[in-house]
């Protein structure tokens, strides 16, 4: 059976690990790359273009992979882009894809944008765990899906060229909370006889443990109603918020990184909705 | 076999699920409140003191299940504890049950401080994950372990009364961590087609498949060497966060949450340490 051609622009940590999973998976491939010595080690397995115009020109599906929106803008500046099946794996806001997807109809191509849920290590390794948001043309995914889907796994959010960013950026945001926590907690103690890789094991597990809260959390905001089902509400944690604060003082550790929550949790009890969870805190962080 | 008896003082929400796993794993119990009337559906099953100071007269174990630190000084202000072996399951800081702990000592009572790792559905309730950090004498825990593991799983965490205070409030600061995440990330998507019972399920695999990243953190700490092992390094980090900032403004979401984490991360990139991951910020955490 024949594979797909296709053409990959960007050959940088993310680009070059793309790349290495479609050829071993015996895709045809042609690559560009703005300083040409990153296609090196390309030569003679992959079709190396000397333009980017001269690449999109290749084949008809092109995947794009670049630093961010500006080197995709000047990238494609002056490339035909008509008849062509754009796919943008460039990190970026869904505005910013919203945008794009417009720019590629405007110029007579079919667009889906991604979000790469993933580091280079994990692409092209079966059960890595890694896998990559699309969003944008249906049709598009459902031609190309299967080779799409070669260097990581490939989870369509919608037909909302900006679905796919809006995951990949909510993602990322979650786990920026979680690794907040999980400074805080190594810092609380840093200065004890606490070996950290004795405590990591119960941090992760706890963590771990913790997490299914958010189905609960989900049915509340879906239906509206913030109490029902709630195990522990506001009121009960933020009580527990000056055991908190009080021992990162005492051990020398700032709550910078607490503080924003625990504040936005005072605020809520104290607007009367202490027998709520986090369901109330999502509206509460939107209205201020 | 007879089942070790003992006393409980504080039949609140906690104490209350902790009584009834007692008595249904028949530890003879005798139970005193403050407010009399919550005792009232422990009589006949178990024994009801009139004084704290009858209940603690009636066993040698003495189990401490109050508001906080303050109502154990008004509790057991008078009480003779010479010969007890007192365990606080009371929340409470690490250097107020270091402090509780030499304050027994010198009423000649052995002590254990405990920090429960669960909520009240979960005590008595095996398999349930819940269970009780406890630390300071262990000759106490040799001898009561197993009549202290009845409610929940008790993990002994060192002879230092303060460490299962330190452990539970690292616990619940790195959850603090995680519900902030979890609400930026909800609140991303709550003005747009996307579910919140749909959208759930990515972000708790995500969290969980990120969570083990504590482990590379840990023995960064533990060997000093901040860099080796990184995977996805706060330069890298850093340069994503203008994406996440700016989505948030698009979707109408204020960044108090994750803000500081973001200028934690810049302040030490900036300070030439952008090869690092979060082991670096730990120590940047307490230094300010
Ligand atoms: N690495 C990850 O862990 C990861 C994870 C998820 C998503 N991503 C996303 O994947 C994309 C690529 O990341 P990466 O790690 O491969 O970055 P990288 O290693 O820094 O490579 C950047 C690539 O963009 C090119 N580029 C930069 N400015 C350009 C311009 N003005 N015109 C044309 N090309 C330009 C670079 O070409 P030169 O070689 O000429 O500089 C290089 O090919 C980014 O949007 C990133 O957010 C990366
Ligand atoms: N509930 C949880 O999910 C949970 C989880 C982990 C840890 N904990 C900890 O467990 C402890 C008890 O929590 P809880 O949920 O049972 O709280 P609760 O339902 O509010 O009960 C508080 C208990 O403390 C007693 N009390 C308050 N002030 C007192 C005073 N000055 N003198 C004597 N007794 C006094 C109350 O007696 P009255 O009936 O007379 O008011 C009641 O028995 C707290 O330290 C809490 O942090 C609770």
């Amino acid at each position: 059976m024949t594979k797909t051609p296709l053409t990959l622009l960007g050959l940088g940590a993310m680009g070059a690990a793309l790349a290495e999973a479609w050829l071993a998976a015996d895709h045809p491939l042609t690559v560009w790359n703005r300083t040409p010595a990153r296609a090196d080690p390309f030569a003679g397995r992959a079709a190396v273009a000397a333009t980017a115009a001269e690449a999109v020109a290749a084949n008809r599906l092109v995947v794009l992979c670049l630093l961010d929106e500006d080197s995709i803008a000047e990238t494609l500046a002056d490339v035909d882009l008509a008849g062509k099946d754009l796919v943008n794996l460039t990190t970026g806001t869904p505005a910013r894809a919203r945008a794009r997807a417009e720019w590629a109809r405007e110029r007579g191509a079919r667009f889906l944008d991604g979000g790469i849920m993933a580091v280079p290590p994990m692409i092209g390794v079966p059960g890595s765990g890694g896998y990559v948001f699309y969003s944008g043309s249906p049709d598009l995914f459902e031609e190309h899906g299967a080779t799409l889907a070669v260097p990581a796994g490939a989870r369509y959010v919608g037909e909302d060229a900006g679905f796919a960013a809006l995951h990949d950026v909510a993602l990322l945001s979650g786990m920026t909370g979680l690794f907040a926590g999980v400074v805080h907690a190594f810092a609380l103690i840093r200065e004890e006889e606490v070996r950290p890789t004795s405590f990591a094991p119960l941090l992760a597990d706890w963590l771990t443990a913790m997490t299914p809260f958010v189905h609960g959390l989900a049915e509340r905001l879906e239906s509206g109603d913030h109490t029902t089902g709630v195990v522990s509400n506001l009121a009960m944690q933020s009580a527990a918020n000056a055991t908190l604060v009080a021992t990162a003082e005492d051990q020398g550790v700032s709550t910078e990184l607490l503080a924003p929550y625990f504040a936005l949790e005072e605020r809520h009890v104290a607007a009367g909705h202490g027998d709520e969870d986090g369901a109330g805190l999502v509206d509460r962080l939107r209205a201020g």
